[in-house]
């Protein structure tokens, strides 16, 4: 599959792919789906449970799906497929207080940023005659709940299904039309593999951001005001992923714990290098590794992962202060 | 000054304001100067000079001035105003050559992302009664080069400019009204200070991002094709910054030492104290962090330093893979 995946396949006159889509948890991904599903006709109802009362009344407030509670039980009742989509830390409970009113030959899958913890915790709930298949669209923005979910955000974008030695084929290809037609290339990979290079191409990338802007906002030499005033010098780019989800990445960190201290102990040992080649002003180590990085990021413009605009395109002409008071 | 600054002035019918500009150095700021004083009317005439004879042939191609000399003591005679936009290791070399070819009452500034080391360098070599007044507009992007300038690259941007005990007030503000019809804010601080802050807000985003992206590239257990496709997980915001001029940057660390370690060590202590909280599944300390981190990306968001845009705006929709062979 993966490289040879063919284009999404566009909503058109097919019929649709599932009677019932029940979503639990309601956030960034959860919505997008809903709104991508819908967008692409790909299923007949959407049923929404979420833990927050406040979150799932949001929810049938911006008309995301067809029927909505607080308990996850009632919406799964026959709906064949179904997808957690709350943070890692939570898959397992949910998995417990659905089991029972899971349909017979309902497909159940999970949007988690991390994988063996997933399927660990999801796979010992599951009822025989249940297709259980972890899944990971690595797509996203900064944003979080409800409102912050758009149909397009899995378009063009890799969604890894990491199945394993019992999973039925025809669930798995109909998982597969899923996202495809939600948008998405799909990736079939080991849970073990995608949760390592999830952690260099993510949870590293989130761990490094949320790291740099603490520091930043804790220097007692450089006051906060200064840090956002000369912020476009390179340093706002990490508040991006900064300021996604907090609980989200708690539970990817907790639940990838051995994989994320592996990648970060070569971050770790490779910076240590370079604060060496500082330190004695080994300019042409700093030279060879910068002129290193340029590649990959060709690359991911290549491969259509990435703008090619100066600054992200940002719309840096629009940017204007607000009336709201920054001081300190 | 600084946070009383009032808006950039408009073109309009203004007259000039330097007879003669010298560019040394005609990279992505170089060009976006010429560019800008040209745009706002604020110099007569714009005189190039660069190293290499083919960077300058482009800078003649693409017209960003009116005369053009692989010389800079040639470029400097006559001009009331010179901007040094070499990397910052240059900068000492470079003040020696135009020295005696500088005329008097003429202000030569720089743009370098480091104060300290510039003032060191260039300082002895000024005549009396030349002004010099280093300074560093905190704007760029990821591309370098002559054509890689605009116009506007500096609008709502600041200008750091950092004068010592004896700058002369009057050239002083003609410097900050330069800048102020390039579109910029101007704030006046202590090199020492510039450096710091600028280690914070640039420097070590920057050493972090060359880190991060040479660490993927080097991992034996995850592909490079891998880290390309799933980059959009975080990963690939890095490599813009990672895909700065090389020479630029090596300068930078080179010159910036002290501020860079400093503040390198602050980032590494933090970075040690996160990855314990991992190791002994500290959720509550993850948490903390990472709900503390969004308040900043709001307030550079309100000071109008970036946009609010999910994804900075990219246009994700616009990608596409080209045709070009990424495989490996």
């Amino acid at each position: 599959m993966s490289d040879n995946a063919s284009p999404p396949v566009q909503a058109g006159d097919k019929p649709v792919l599932f009677q019932r889509l029940a979503l639990i948890g309601i956030g960034l991904i959860g919505s997008s789906i809903a709104h991508a599903a819908r967008a692409n006709n790909i299923v007949a109802e959407i049923a929404i449970s979420t833990r927050s009362a406040e979150t799932l009344a949001e929810a049938e407030r911006l008309k995301l799906g067809d029927a909505y509670s607080l308990d996850p039980a009632e919406v799964v009742e026959g709906a064949d497929l179904v997808i957690l989509c709350t943070p890692v830390g939570a898959c397992g409970k949910v998995a417990a207080v659905i089991s029972k009113s899971l349909a017979p030959g309902a497909i159940v899958s999970d949007v988690g940023s991390v994988k063996g913890s997933v399927i660990k915790q999801v796979a010992p709930h599951m009822p025989d005659g249940v297709h259980f298949i972890a899944g990971h669209p690595v797509a996203g923005t900064e944003y979080s709940g409800p409102g912050a979910g758009f149909a397009t955000l899995f378009e063009n974008r890799w969604c890894v299904l990491t199945p394993t030695q019992d999973t039925d084929p025809a669930a798995l290809a109909k998982l597969t039309e899923f996202w495809d037609r939600c948008g998405s290339q799909v990736e079939i990979m080991d849970a073990g593999h995608h949760d390592l290079v999830l952690s260099m191409t993510s949870h590293i990338p989130h761990l490094i951001a949320y790291n740099i802007v603490g520091t930043a906002a804790d220097l007692e030499t450089v006051t906060k005001r200064e840090v956002v005033k000369f912020s476009a010098a390179g340093f706002r780019d990490f508040t991006r992923i900064a300021a996604s989800d907090p609980t989200m990445w708690r539970d990817v960190f907790l639940h990838n714990k051995e994989a994320v201290l592996e990648t970060l102990g070569r971050f770790s040992e490779d910076l240590s290098a370079l604060q060496r080649a500082i330190r004695w002003g080994d300019g042409d180590a700093l030279y060879d590794l910068f002129s290193r990085t340029r590649e990959i990021r060709r690359r991911i413009i290549a491969e259509g992962q990435e703008t090619a605009m100066p600054n992200f395109g940002r719309d840096e002409g629009g940017l204007a202060p607000t009336d709201e008071d920054t001081g300190e």
